[in-house]
Order: C-alpha cells, then structure tokens, then sequence
C-alpha cells in the first residue's frame, strides 16, 4: 500500500476520461509514492515508482522479463487496476523501484513516460552520433529528444510551438518549428505528434532501409501509404511503456531535464481542475500532489 | 545487348498497363537472355539474369553495395528503362548474373521474384526452426513460403485457393485457407495477399513484439490501427528487391520448386493474349518465349 505523493497527467488518462479504453474507476499510472504496508518491511517507509503493467509472474513473456507485455496483465489506472490519483494505492512489491536520495519527487514522478522514451533505446540500435528526427513537441516529444540527445544522437525535433521547442533548445536540441519536412533525410524518425498524419510525415522523412519509431497512438485507423514503406524498405516499430532503470538513471544523473516540462502543481483534491488545465492547449505536465 | 529467351509477367506488369508508375513503353522486368553484345567479351553467348536496379554506382547506396535504393536509379520495365519484353533488352554488364547450367531457363526466369522472396531473409533475423506465417497464396507469396521452409523455417501458409495452396503443400508446407486467422500466434507474419486488408490482418496475428514483413504493395493508402502495433510492439518491415545470389543457389540446389506455379508458356508475338492470360483469377506465373 502506497501514499500518493505526487502524479502526473498523461495524455492517455485524458483520453481515458473520454470514454477510450473503456476504462472506468480511478486512473493515473505516473506516480511517486511513499510505502505504507508492505510484506518486506524495510520498503516501508521508502519512496518509491511503479512499473504500471502488473504481469502474472508466470507466462512466457514473464519468464523472458516482458511482464510488460503478460497477456494477463491489468494496467494501473489503465486496465482493470485503480490509478494512482487518490491518497491510498496499491501495487505488487515487484513493480517498485526506490527513488534516489537525489531526485526530488517533482522530478520522480516522470519516470513512467521517460521510460516510455528510453524503450526506443531498448528496441532499436541507434549508433551514437546519428542524426536523429523526433516529431513533435508534447510532454512525450520532449522527453524522447533529450533521451536521443543523452544518448549521443544528434536530434533534430520538430514541432509547431515555440514555446516548447524553446525547451528542447536549452538542452541542446536543435529544435525547428516544421514547415516543409524534408525529405529522406533521416535513418532514424521518431513520431511522437499524438497526429493521425505524424506517420506518413515520419515515412516521407526517413531515408531508404531507415526506421520509424511509432509513439504516438492514435485512435482509430491512420492511413498509410504502403508504397514508400516498401519501396525504400522501411521499418516501422511500434514502442509503448519501458524499464524504469535507464529512465532513474537519467534523472540521476541530471542528464534529462523535466523541471522544464511541468506546467503546474495542484493539490489531488483539485483533481477536476487539474484535469482541465492538462487538456488546455499549450499546458505541458500538470503534477497532483498528494 | 541481350536477346531474351525467356520472361515472366508479374503483377507490377499488370499494374503497369493499368497505368500505375506513370511508365510508357516495353514492360517486364523478370527474364532470362543470351547476351549478344558486351564489352566483357567472355560474356558474350551466356544466358544470363539480370538486376533490374539500373544505380549510378557512385552514391552512398551503391558504395554500401544497395544500388536498389540509389536515388538516381532506374528500373528495368518499371522507372524510365525499357523492359524485357521484345527481341533485344540492354543492361549494364554488372546488373548481370550468368544462370548455371543445371537451371533450365524456365526456372532462371523466376531469379528476379524469388531474389525478392530472399530479401526478406536480408532484412530479418528468423531463428531456424521458428514458426512463419505467409498470408497469400499468389506468385510471390508461394514463392516466399518456399524459401522460408528452405530457410528451416516452420511456415503456415494462409490463403484462399484451395488449388494454389496445394503447390505449398507439396513443397512441404503447412498450408490452410484462411477462415478466422488466429491472433497473436506468430513471432514473424509475411503479408503478401496484396489486399489491402492484409496488413491489419498480419498485425492481429503477430505476437507482442514481433515482426511483420509488408510484401503486399497496394495502391493508395491502407488503414492502420496504430493501437495493436503500439500496445504489443509490432515491428512492420516494407521489402522490396532482393540480391540474385540467394535465389541462384535456391534454383541449383532445387531447394525451391518453381516449375509447379507456371501456369502458360506463350510466343513473345502473343504478349497481348499472355497478359490477359495472366490477369486472369487463379492463374499463376504466365511465361513469354523470346
């Protein structure tokens, strides 16, 4: 049993309020927490993550360390699991992680979607020094271009507001507001629009034998055109949730910067309001602090 | 300079006249010849294959060896070179692959898609003895079967000729008309039914993290539900051309049995009649004697 310290707001928990998913109860799955029971008695008292897929411990992909993606697996605040947003939580002691004395809870609470950024690291061999395109510039954008920047790529981010692209430029990004996106430019595209037309974009950049890193869910169909996938041979990876190891590690080491990312910090009985901020266009993360 | 002795219409030819490619001129691309004139006069006499990839041989692409992708390229009887099928066809010398003796120019015809089946085996790592699932019982996707066995793959063959399906049984193959297809079954999912519902169709049949092979080109756009990709991790892989040494060794070795998808052999003169032939539903390879 976990005590809320602070969550996040994520696209995804706004879309569950739309009616997505078909998710009802509490949501929420970025969260720092402090242990209050617990059967290993020296958690209590630890502050600590949570890796939000609760996998059976039993299967094949358990067995291979993918409890990720465990057939049987509930989601916290996603699938058949309560959320994180209230004062009380629960998880299995497997899926904790203890924070570092070092990393303030303000910035604990982006390890669930900087681990969604590090997993592109996990799937796709990267050398360093490669150029590399992220589209878009939303909570998750932002964060994948400083992991591809820590990482040692050169990282081209392309979005439409200023403002946020501002953020990937004071880490060293070299951020451009997309006009016309050029052409076969890239071996290595990341789309991270939340867009039904980030896809095509991302193909139309992508050099010959090149690959497309799929982060940005849609709903619904997005029409692709098959052609140019095939003809210049294409990869396309679809990549969801992550390790939380890297992802600490980052935030360890200082060498990813979400401070920058938070928009506002509201107390969790302000829950609704906070809510709407996070839908508002231009906000980036909304904290709720337990 | 080269006289052809044997060709094979694909689907692309049929396209082609359909006016897809904006191409004007002689089609084909899959064929046998004897050269006539060459600067390399040892050449001169062989019956030879040929790349259909014209590449300038100075770029990126042709230095790391994939004249396929250079950018300057043309292709035989598809972008801006004329095809196959007339009495005389020129390519340059290092496109060509002499066909050994023990391949009757029949088989050799058959060098181009099965290079193409191969390709696939250029792009993926399939671990021997892994269950494959081929989706299409046309040329190609007979062919990609065949090659996949060879390989020491398990291959389920999905299709919906009864008759077509029964080739990839006698090569070996676990082969089913597909009713309802069985979801997340597959580690590696070929689509090549050249239907543009058979990507959707691969997705749902690949397990989390696992490997589509986009060998269906379609015309347009075909609807992706980005979700299953995302949610399970789906890497799609678009394949084109492939290298002829591959397909040579399959032909000498008779580890792929072509013979048995040709359906008509007909005069060059009677190219009108032959593609009509080819069109024509459940019809397979229809070949044109130079």
């Amino acid at each position: 049993m976990i005590r809320l310290l602070e969550g996040g707001i994520c696209n995804t928990d706004l879309e569950l309020q739309r009616g997505y998913y078909n998710f009802r109860g509490t949501p929420g799955h970025e969260f720092v927490g402090e242990v209050i029971e617990a059967d290993s008695s020296d958690l209590i008292g630890e502050r600590v993550v949570g890796e939000i897929n609760l996998a059976c411990g039993t299967c094949e992909w358990c067995a291979k360390g993918l409890g990720r993606h465990c057939p049987r697996r509930t989601v916290l605040g996603i699938v058949k699991h309560p959320g994180a947003f209230r004062e009380l939580l629960t998880l299995p002691e497997r899926n904790l992680h203890r924070v570092p004395r070092g990393i303030p809870t303000e910035h604990a609470v982006f390890v669930e979607p900087l681990a969604a950024a590090c997993e592109i690291l996990d799937q796709v061999r990267i050398p360093a020094g490669a150029r590399v395109a992220v589209l878009g510039d939303g909570k998750l954008g932002l964060l994948i271009g400083q992991v591809l920047k820590a990482h040692g790529s050169e990282v081209h981010q392309y979005g439409r507001h200023k403002e946020k692209l501002r953020i990937a430029t004071q880490a060293g990004i070299d951020a451009r507001v997309a006009r016309k996106s050029p052409q076969a430019e890239y071996g290595w595209v990341v789309d991270a629009t939340g867009s039904s037309d980030g896809l095509r974009q991302a193909v139309m950049m992508t050099k010959p034998r090149g690959t497309v890193v799929m982060k940005s869910t849609v709903h619904g169909s997005v029409a692709l055109d098959s052609a140019p996938v095939i003809v210049n041979e294409i990869t396309l990876v679809g990549s969801r949730c992550g390790r939380f190891e890297p992802a600490l590690r980052l935030l360890r080491t200082k060498q990813v910067n979400v401070a920058s990312l938070i928009s506002e910090i509201l107390p969790l009985k302000n829950a609704a309001i906070a809510f709407r901020r996070a839908a508002t266009p231009g906000v980036l993360k909304v904290l709720l602090q337990g």
